[in-house]
This record gives structure tokens, C-alpha cells and sequence, in this order.
């Protein structure tokens, strides 16, 4: 074998190795979140030790330290796997429904489609975000990730509400409207609490938004 | 001096006495609560000792446990009285706004003074709101009362909405509506986080619950 072909032969082999190892990182960090999001809804943010999650995963609590970092950051990751429900985007603007938002033209099926996707995700998403809130109590350090996640959600619907034809009201006041009519906490009052279900609160919240947005009036 | 008359002077006097000794105890009571008040809302739940108000209301721990009880009776009794924001009544529904309610003929007026009245509650319990559910996440025993500050709420709300004229929806549905229009969570985030005015938020409700609750529809 000539010399040039044994060269390539072990840059092939490392460059496999290498993808590999990235593989093997991927999936450990993916078990370690997994196994983190369990415990947290289970247990709680508070009662959740890295050495349960540790054990959980079948790492050292070194590794979820050098895979993904402290717990804090744990619900990081474990957060925004959540809001992003699987899809392999980095942003909810990115998501596939947007499209379907954007050139959709009736503006009533508008709000619909936004209603639909904000009320699965609030459902899915709440569980999770109490864990945050009770976090925020436990650890003034992840203050500033609960507000993240509060001005996140806000930046996402206010360039939603931007794609929505005959909105009646400036932007930023639809906007509110909108974080607010189809927050976590009017999912948490009526599709928990008060057992609503989730057809009748996106029913509700679609009337809601169709009057309160299109109608031209005092707002 | 006959003998009759000595008896009905100290039966006089021992009821001076003890008149005078329950309004020290009443005194004594209102200032531990105000001082409770005051540390809870500075400090937050879990960094409020027993010790600390004792100091600000200058009496002893012993005398907190005997006139009013333990921290989480302490954290009732703010709440109690920040709900009936000093009116002599035993509950929202004997207010003296809610006869302006149930008198009031025009279906819209009484939907402007329950939003009115209920603003206001939302942005007065609102910052004392927070600390009881602080503290549910640092004592699960206090998890019960979050529980009925709500579920009181939604009594209070079904019992107002049954005053009202022209609701084209079944009771409980418009309960639920106005639980959740009026809740404190909806005046954090447009009163408090998004900043709206506090008459904006009330023209807001009012047009939103006239819409929800007057027309006859779907719902």
C-alpha cells in the first residue's frame, strides 16, 4: 500500500471516530435530559438530586457536569426541549405551523391555527414551567430564566401576531393580548383547574381573539 | 357606701377591665399582623422569621403564637385581611359594592363595577398573592390554602355573576369566564409585566366580558 493511501486510511478512520464520539455525546446528553425532565415533574426542581439523575441516566454526575452543566441548566435544556416539542428548529418562528400561519389568507383560520398551536403548547409546556417558577423560589439564579422564558414567549406571539391579516389594534397592544389570552396561567385556571376541555378553551380563546383583535373599536 | 352598690362598682369595674383588655389584645393583634404584612411583602416567605416581627410589633414570640398562631396562620390572617381591604365584613359578598351591584339594572354597569371591584382586588392581593404561593413551594401544609384562596374566589365569582342581567351563558361556564379574565395572573402580566394603565385593563375586561358573557352564541 502506497504511503498516500494509508494517510487517507487513518484520517478516514479518525474522522469516523470522531463522529462516533459525537454521536455517542449526543445520545448520553439526550438520556441525561430525558431522565433530568422525568425527575424534575416528578419529584420537583428542589428534590431533584444530580446524583438520582446520575444514576437515572447510568453516568457520573461528572459527566452530566461536562455533557450538560449544572442543574440550573439542566432545566435549561430540559425548558427549551419542551417549547420546541421535538422539532428540529432552533426557534419557534421556525416551526412548520408558522408557514401554515403566514400564508394562510382568511383571517379568522389565522387564529385559529395560533390558538391551536399556542394552547398544545401551553398544555405542554405548563407542567414544566411550574417546575421554573418553583425553581425561581429555590434559586434566585434562575430569576432571569423565568423572565427569559416569559419575554421569549412574549417576542414569539408578538412576531406571530404580525403575520395575522386584519388585526384592528397596534401591534404591540394585539401582542399582549395575546400573551395573555393564551398564557400557561388561563390554560392552567381553565383547562386544569377548571376542567375545560381543551376544544372548548381553544373555542373560547378563538371567539375571544377574533373580537378583541378585528374588531375596530376603542382599543 | 351600702354593700349593693360596692358589688355593682366592681362588677363595673372588672367589666372596664376586661373591655380594656380586648382591645389591647385586638391592638396588640392588629399591629403583629401589620408588621407580618410589611416583612412578608419586603422579604418574601421563607426569609420572614417570627423573631424579626416580634421585634417590629415589640412583643414576644410567645405572645405571636398566643394572639394570633404559627407563621403560616400569620400569612392567613394578611391574606384575610388584604381580600376585605379593611371593610368591617365577614366576606366579599357583604361589600358594600356588591349591593351597588345587585341594584344596579343596566347589564353593562354591573359588568363596569365588577371589573371595577375586582381590578382593584387583583392589584391590591396581588403582591400577597405571590407570597402565599412562595410559600406553598416552601411548606406543602400551606398548599391547601392556595387551594381555597382560589376555589374562594371562584365562590365569590359565581355568587357575583348569578347578579347579573342579561348572561346568555350557563352559570358556571361564566363563573369560569370571569375566574379567569379578572384573575390575579392576567393583572400580573398586563397591569404589572406588560404595563397597561389600570383603567386600560378594565376597559379591556369590560369589553371583553360583555362580548363573553351578553351574546348569545356558540358558547
Amino acid at each position: 500500500m502506497p504511503p498516500g493511501d494509508s494517510e487517507a486510511r487513518r484520517s478516514y478512520d479518525a474522522r469516523a471516530r470522531r463522529a462516533r464520539a459525537r454521536d455517542d455525546r449526543a445520545r448520553t446528553r439526550s438520556r441525561i435530559i430525558e431522565v433530568a425532565r422525568d425527575a424534575f415533574l416528578t419529584d420537583g426542581y428542589g428534590a431533584t438530586s444530580l446524583s438520582a439523575v446520575a444514576a437515572g441516566a447510568g453516568v457520573s454526575v461528572q459527566t452530566i457536569y461536562l455533557a450538560v452543566g449544572s442543574k440550573g441548566e439542566l432545566l435549561r435544556q430540559v425548558v427549551r426541549d419542551t417549547v420546541l416539542a421535538g422539532e428540529a428548529v432552533a426557534a419557534v418562528s421556525e416551526a412548520s405551523w408558522v408557514t401554515e400561519l403566514a400564508v394562510q389568507t382568511d383571517p379568522a383560520v389565522q387564529i385559529e391555527i395560533l390558538v391551536r398551536e399556542s394552547v398544545s403548547l401551553a398544555a405542554r409546556a405548563y407542567p414544566i414551567w411550574r417546575v421554573v417558577a418553583e425553581a425561581a423560589t429555590l434559586d434566585a439564579a434562575l430569576l432571569p430564566d423565568l423572565k427569559e422564558l416569559e419575554d421569549g414567549r412574549h417576542r414569539d406571539q408578538r412576531a406571530l401576531v404580525g403575520l395575522l391579516h386584519g388585526v384592528a389594534v397596534p401591534l404591540d397592544r394585539a401582542a399582549d393580548i395575546v400573551h395573555g389570552i393564551l398564557s400557561p396561567e388561563l390554560w392552567r385556571l381553565w383547562g386544569i383547574e377548571r376542567g375545560w376541555p381543551r376544544e372548548e378553551v381553544q373555542a373560547f380563546a378563538v371567539d375571544v381573539l377574533v373580537h378583541a383583535l378585528h374588531r375596530p373599536g376603542l382599543r
